[in-house]
Formats: structure tokens, C-alpha cells, sequence
């Protein structure tokens, strides 16, 4: 027995896990799920729910989708989830990002949590001007 | 005695503290400097090497500016400090952020914290296709 | 030189390792101890200083020794430790978690780190009726 | 203009937050609405999304209303989330939750805190009997 | 009802309690017990377990007595506790800490927790010297 | 395409990624550079950025090398970042770290990280004392 959950692929899920596999792929106009995806499935309501939630966070607003994936990547950096840099990185590039840029959101991450260190243990009280 | 340092005041400081606030107000085109710079300053050394980092780091590059805001914006949000948030907030909003741009950086910040813990604690190996 | 500790042995053990390792498997029944206690046994006031912490938290009290470790094994999926889900998880099983009440504990924990950050940025004060 | 969003009531809410609150009353089982949903408000999609999660996630499963609770209200001590340990805790209380269980919680909470970093920072494998 | 705890001052405490203050007062050559103690004095099982890790921890070694404070204070401003950073400060002023010193350590701390997040998402493997 | 960025080679390396490592090199007094700031290299302006800095905050101070390294390394230990616990491990040894100094170390890194959650979760007001 192990904490260790297998993906689960396509030919071996059950009909309601098929169903947000296509879905996926229909939205993302690709014929491939990621293993994230399919890691989950072993508890469809979960599957089904984060997609769901995914699937109206990141899809169409006031936000340009490049933005929000860097938006989404900054923070996978800063909390270092290496799984999360790497498929909303890949996601990144697929809308545009450059290294260049990449990089430069990789010195914003850093700074400000730098910078958030300072002034958090500093108490600087919010100023004026900004309440 | 104390741990809290309050702002020291452009006429209080001393020469070298005031070069680097009139460099702020130069570079942001404002007559105003905010109490976190203030604070800084009882270590001037910090206080200029900080400011350095964010000039170089949020100046010109390949991101729009508005976006380099909402990249530091989120990563404060993320670790919650209140005060980058209000400060951040309002460099975001001088820039161009709507309310509407706002509440989606929020969800996709909320989103993210959920989908790093749930990836990181299943172990979920990085796909093939990004290696 | 390294900065990695390998696990000491129970043959290779002092007398005073050796109790804390005795302690540990009477304690819970077994007659293995994991690496853990292995790894901070280069450090035997601390080895034994930790396993006395454990031993009087997550002994008998108020609280259910199931409901115990899934407290536990929450934080430490919210903290991404893998070794601790690995050993904590398996406690849980040990005391009759099932695969659907872990997937509950990782949704319950994901959506909080979410609605943490939203609460946290979004400065809501607390409701008076909970004052 | 202000980072700070306040509480939207029930009187001056558009017909869909209407909607949401009304679901939360219902649901609860009060006449109340606790302000968290009231600045969510400001953003009708992503308070709809948000209730929508927390009434799945917290609604009827393989883990009791309690512990469910708990374990919510155990990652908010972890992440310091003031508020949400507030409201969660009151909701643990009207569950059943006494003072001595939630002083367990803390103590379990706080030495998952210690013993995670110890175990990451010390790297040590996880056990083959788990894997 | 409140989830908020109110310290338990000596003339109120419990023989047990008073008997943990009377050790830390002792210990500490003061008349003074801080209210961490007081508000943990709820819940005397811990009052006096925490006494004893930070009595045993924080007690004679082979670092000296500034150098543990200042290492405690680092972390406590690392993880932006206000209490922590103000009582363990008061600590290390106590034991010779000058406002300089403080000043390098706010430096460390920041700048640490900005690399801290280059090299994990970067994933930069250990150096072979260092294995 | 992948986002991991591999070393690049001093014989490799435009020249004004050289003068960095050159200067690291005399820095350190050694012929040796490690792989973070080979990495980095991959962004000549954090590259030099992020060396300026370190050279500034780990310099001639107030606190001592060593202490300096110190503080490094916890919160590196408290933020579970293991390249950065290897090289300021590393550097923290060749300034005289015993290993008998790192467990005390580890110990004092986990017991704040222990009483920070219970201190932040308890609320305690900051005693007038320390105000």
C-alpha cells in the first residue's frame, strides 16, 4: 500500500473521468492530458471539480491569457512547486513568453519575496495616501 | 527600546539617504516617497541597495511595465503582506488595473495556492513532453 | 564532508540512541523504527528531545488517534513535506484511513491554502459575532 | 481609491450575489451571511465559484462534519490566516469542537511545523516499507 | 464565545502553571513572565512542554547564547511573526545585539529568501563537491 | 524546449559573465564556481545583480562571517531549500561550523518554526514591554 497515486490513462478510466479528458483536450484543442490530470482522477469529484475550476479562472476575461498564465507561474515559482513551473511554463511559452521574459519574472519573484520579508517584519504601517 | 522603526523624513536624513530618495521621486516622477523607503533607511546601505534592485529589476525590459506590477502584485498577495499589497496595488492601478484585472489576479492567486499544494503532495512527476 | 546525515543503525547505536529507538517501537508496537529517528539520532538530545514532543502530543487525549494523524498529515501536505505525508500517511492508514477520506483531507487542504490567501489579502476583519 | 473592498449586504446585492447568499443561509441554516462572502461580492463569478467549492469540498463524505472542520482549521493556524481561523473555528465549535481539542489541534499543528522542516532539511529518503 | 485567549496572570494560575513561570523566571533572572506564556498557560500540558524545548534548545551549547537568538529572530522574521520577532529581539538586544546587527540580519533574511526561490525553481542540482 | 536551464561553462561564457565569475573566484579566493551562478548566467543582469548583492549583505560587517553564514543557512533550513542548505552548509563548515553547531541549529530553526504558528494563531499582542 503507498501515499503514491499512478495516472490514470484514458483506455482504464470510467466514463465521468473520460468526459473531463475531453473536455481538457477539447478546451486546450490538443490531444493530450497531462499527468497532473490524470493523477487526480483516482477521485473523479476533485478531477472534475478543479477543471471546472481552471476552466473559468483561466479562460476568457479582462486579463490577456499570456498575463495570466505568467500571473499563475509567478506564483508557482515563488511557492516552488517545480511540477506546476514546468506545465504552466510550458503553457507560458505556448502563448508567447520569451527566456527574456521568463527571466524577468523569475527577478520579480525573487525580489518580492525579498522585499515582503522586509516590510512585513519591518510593520511598516500602510501609508496614507494609499487608504 | 524598540524593534519598530519609524519613516525618518527627507529633512531629517542625510545626504546620502536623500540622493536615493530624490532618485525615487525622479524615477517615478513623483515629489512623494513612501514609509517603506523611509523605514529602510535607518540602514542606508539597505536602503540604497534595495532601491537599486527595484530600479533595475521593475525598469524597462521585455514585460510591459503594468505587467511586471501585476507579477510583483501576485507574488504579495501570495505570502500576504498587506503593505506590498496596498503599494503594488497602487503602482498597478497608476499603470492601468482595473478592479475587474484585480479580482482576476485574486482567483488565479487562490487557484494557484490550492493546485501547488495538491501537485507537490501527490508527487506528480514532471510529463515527458516538458522535460 | 557532507551535509547529509545517513540513518545510524540500531547495532551501531549508543545506549542512549538505543532506549529512544527501544521507547519508539514499544510505544507503537512494532519492531522497526524509521529513518527519521535514525537521521536525528547524530543529534541524541534532540532525537530524544522530539520523540518525547510526539509521544505526549499525539498519545491519548481528547482528540481521536485518527483524527490526530489526518491533523498531521494536513499540515503536512500544506507544507509539502514528502517524507511526512509518507509516514504520517501511512500512521493514518495504520488507523483506518481510507483512500476516499485521504482524498477529502487533500481537497479540504488544497481549497483552504486558497481561501487562506483570498481572506488574508483581501483584509476582511473579523465578523463581531465572533469577537 | 483603495485596495480595501468592504462588505457588500444582502440589501444593496445584485440578484445573483442575492442568489449565493441566500444558499448560504440555507445551507447553515442561520439568518447570517459572515463578511468573507460579502467582499468576495465585488467579484459575483468568483464568489459563486468559491461557495460552490466549499459546499462540495464540505458537504456530506466519508469524513465527519467535525473533522472535516479540523482540518480545515488546522492549515489556517499553519498559514496564520487570522480570520479564517476565526470562522472555522467557530464553525468547529458549533460542531462539537472544546476548548482541549482545539489546544490538541494547536499542539499538533505547531510540532508538524518543527518536525517538517527538520525532516526536509535533513533529506531524509522515504522508507522502502512505504513506497 | 471566542477563539481568542486571554493570558492567565500568576495570582490566577494553577499551581502547575505557576510553577512553569517561576522556572522561567528563574531561568531567566527576571520578575517577568511575557504573555506568550500566559496565553499558552490555558492548556498546561504545553505551557510546560514548549518551556521545556525552548529551556533545552535555547539553553547552554556550543553556540553561544547571541548567535541562538539571532537564529531564532532570522527564522521569526523569515516567517513574519510579529510577537517572535519583538520578544525574541528583545532577547537578543538583551544579550548584545546592536541595531547594525540587526540591520544585517533584516539583509540576510531577505536576500536569502529572494535566492531561496532562484535556485528551487531554477532546480539547480548540488554541486558534486558538495555530495 | 524545457524550462531547466543548464550550467554554462566559464569556456562557454561571454565575457561579461566571465568577469562575475572571476570575481566570484577572487571573491572566495578559490579557482571553483557553483552551478547556481552558472545557471543564473543565463540572465547576465541578475547574474551580476544577485552576485552584487550577496557580495554586499555576506561582507565585512558587524556580525561576523560565520554568524552571517549562520543566519544563511537557517532560514534556507526553515524555507527547505536543499542547494542552498549544501552551499551555505558548505561555506558555514569552512568558517568553523562544527556539526554539533548544525543540530543545534536545526533544533532552533524547528522550534521557531514551532512557536511562530502558535504564537501568530494565539494572537498574543505584543507585551508592553517590548512597544
Amino acid at each position: 500500500m503507498s501515499a503514491r497515486r499512478l495516472p490514470i490513462e484514458y483506455a482504464d478510466a470510467s466514463p465521468q473521468v473520460r468526459a473531463v479528458y475531453d473536455d481538457i483536450m477539447t478546451t486546450r484543442k490538443t490531444d493530450w492530458v497531462n499527468d497532473f490530470w490524470k493523477v487526480l482522477a483516482h477521485d473523479p469529484a476533485t478531477l472534475s471539480r478543479i477543471w471546472s475550476n481552471i476552466k473559468q479562472v483561466m479562460g476568457p476575461g479582462t486579463l490577456d491569457p499570456l498575463t495570466k498564465e505568467l500571473i499563475y507561474l509567478a506564483v508557482s515559482v515563488s511557492n516552488g512547486c517545480l511540477y506546476c513551473i514546468a506545465s504552466h511554463g510550458a503553457a507560458a511559452r505556448n502563448k508567447g513568453m520569451t527566456e527574456g521574459q521568463y527571466s524577468e519574472l523569475l527577478a520579480i519573484v525573487g525580489l518580492a519575496n525579498e522585499t515582503n520579508r522586509l516590510v512585513t517584519a519591518l510593520e511598516v504601517p500602510v501609508d496614507e495616501r494609499w487608504r
